[in-house]
């Protein structure tokens, strides 16, 4: 292979090095822990699997697939997130054994990018997935569980954003009629471009009344007083259901004693076409992306041939992260090195710190050529070479 | 999608189901445990490589790669194996740091299957590589390690074999003089097809002496004495060196008391087209395939333009979880069962319960269908159902 080419990684691929391995693996272990102190049970699904049933199901982009070809000339893809291998699993099999099923995961997901612009192209999700329970009381568990896992790695500066997709469909269909108008002015709002979303309202040809409903809509943000004025902006049906919803929400994540790291936000809505309700994104502290999000989606099991409500999030591993900040500190290795005369000793005092709990690097000092650069990544060192003394280290 | 398609899977894909998830999982955690002891340091590199690096240097067939063309039309494959990805990260990046390196991984590797016929196209791998170090301490630390790993997770029935490559390309070179005659010999001891080997050494045109030399071969395996008949198999030059670094390798093995594991494979060879020295397979009992393999590969880390000699190996954490046998008893989890008067009762009694580490589900049963179905699969209940009483369960 040529020089300059060797080290080189696809498109948005990365390695993670010791340090940062460590970091990402202890604040994975702590959500692992929390997804599971709240009965939620682990499974994995193959990181390929067939277009024609989960690629085609998810709701990530054709684009942003990786597909390939089996040897019996079936396409395939690398799975673009885990709800819907998920959604497959459970409907195959675990919801025959029991409803409402509680779920979780902790896999790498993969979307292909255009161009090396910082976006990852495989990144670690941890997620659950509520599937069977209808109930509000759903939702909130979900939402519950996200915050607790968010505390629980030492993060206090961060947000869940709680919309409801129904409410929006609503509104926009109310005043819109049709779809092509609504897909216009959603884009705008997932691509979170107000001012376009602006002018565009002003350029349709509506009334100057449902104009402003528009473009009241975006203020629809805060705390619970924005449920009311919502109310007032939506005809009944639907839409005012979906308040409804958003209220029983609201009181139950005062029970569980969440709400202040809660606002509404009923202008939200996801690039994941696949949600029916509530929604919601979280924000961390000096992070540009959702570290997470979730919501309702109760049409996706049916397309699994079992039809079943479902509610879910998924955290992005790396932009925890970055919301965490600090590595851990490197914890100091314990270097023994020997030579031949006394590597007997140094394997015994190695077996005996390393059962004490001790992270012990032994080494015969003649597979080193450079003592002082080998020993300077060492926490701690000591010597097992030459003559055989009584028992001590050198 | 068609009803009878919707829960395949691509060939030799599977899911991982929750119970036989945990039990996996906490194998794995004593591997890493174990590796992490002896100051070896994680790293993770992506799923899929450019082809034109390490699809290229791996030693994997070809018609075992998973590839597909990026947005740029680049050749990708997802990774076969976690050697070539690591020899490319230490190449590129962490042998500036220090030498010897010790370095881990836990990741799925990639082969693709022809038919669906029980072999894994996508299975998880542990393994270490230890790389700078070209005296046998190192061989001996890799297969120490490897043998402490299972140790450590209750397995007391196993083997390693051990072999060297250099050996056999040394007596083949003597005896049979080209490259071509070796390699169809070698293929033969790869699929561990002995009649056929005996077969073709009788065809061959060559001494009888010679063909007693090749069929002699067969029978280098056992304890050290078999060092002894190699020995005096082989002329001088590299063989006899390759059994003498034999000798080195048991009386270290000895100093690390795991000699009762080991024993000699003079014929061992391996599909792996890199290893250039001591080599070795780890059977357990019980189970069809090697649980690990492993051994020296000298000239892997040159193809990335930083030649270092490199040993390591890698377990397979299916088959192993076959030798283990059982899986773990899956813990009980605890359901609380709550009506909307007594939701906040029921939210507070199992985060208290959680914070005493037990695995709470806690469910409102408006959200339950069938309550006998939902709680046959808890390991308790408890009701907090109808109207408020003095802070007790129902």
């Amino acid at each position: 292979m040529s020089k300059l080419f060797m080290f080189e990684k696809p498109v948005g691929m990365r390695d993670t090095l010791p340090h940062i391995y460590e970091t990402k693996r202890q604040l994975k272990d702590s959500i692992e822990q929390q997804m599971k102190s709240w009965g939620y049970q682990f499974i994995e699904t193959p990181a390929l699997e067939y277009y024609d049933t989960v690629g085609e199901a998810s709701a990530i982009l054709d684009q942003q697939l990786f597909k390939l070809l089996d040897q019996q000339g079936n396409t395939l893809v690398l799975r673009p997130d885990m709800t819907t291998p998920i959604a497959r699993t459970a409907a195959s099999k675990l919801l025959k054994e029991q409803v409402p099923l509680r779920l979780a995961y902790s896999a790498n997901v993969y979307r292909a990018q255009q161009r090396e612009g910082g976006r990852a192209a495989e990144f670690a999700q941890i997620g659950v997935e509520n599937i069977g329970d209808e109930t509000i009381s759903a939702d909130a568990e979900v939402i519950a569980l996200m915050v607790s896992a968010m505390k629980e790695m030492g993060l206090t500066q961060f947000q869940v954003s709680i919309g409801h997709i129904r409410f929006v469909e609503q509104l926009f269909q109310q005043i819109l009629g049709t779809e092509e108008r609504a897909s216009t002015l959603r884009r705008y709002l997932y691509e979170k471009n107000y001012v376009g979303y602006r002018e565009h309202v002003r350029a349709l040809s509506l009334s100057s009344i449902d104009k402003q409903r528009l473009l009241k809509f975006l203020h629809l943000h805060g705390n619970e007083d924005c449920l009311q004025m919502a109310d007032e902006l939506i005809e009944d049906g639907a839409g005012k259901e979906a308040i409804q919803e958003l209220r029983q929400l609201i009181d139950l994540l005062k029970d569980y004693g969440i709400d202040p790291y809660v606002k509404f936000d009923l202008s939200l809505v996801s690039h994941m076409s696949y949600y029916t309700g509530i929604l919601f994104e979280t924000y961390a502290d000096g992070v540009g992306y959702p570290v997470g999000n979730g919501g309702r989606y109760n049409n996706l099991l049916e397309k699994f041939g079992q039809p079943a409500s479902a509610t879910g999030f998924g955290l992005r591993l790396d932009f925890l992260l970055e919301a965490v900040g600090e590595l851990i500190e490197a914890e100091g290795i314990h270097c023994l090195i020997f030579s031949k005369e006394r590597r007997k000793e140094a394997i015994e005092a190695a077996a005996k710190l390393r059962a004490q709990g001790e992270k012990v690097v032994l080494q015969d000092l003649a597979g080193v050529k450079d003592v002082d650069r080998f020993t300077s990544a060492c926490g701690n060192v000591s010597y097992y070479v030459g003559q055989v003394k009584n028992g001590g280290e050198s």
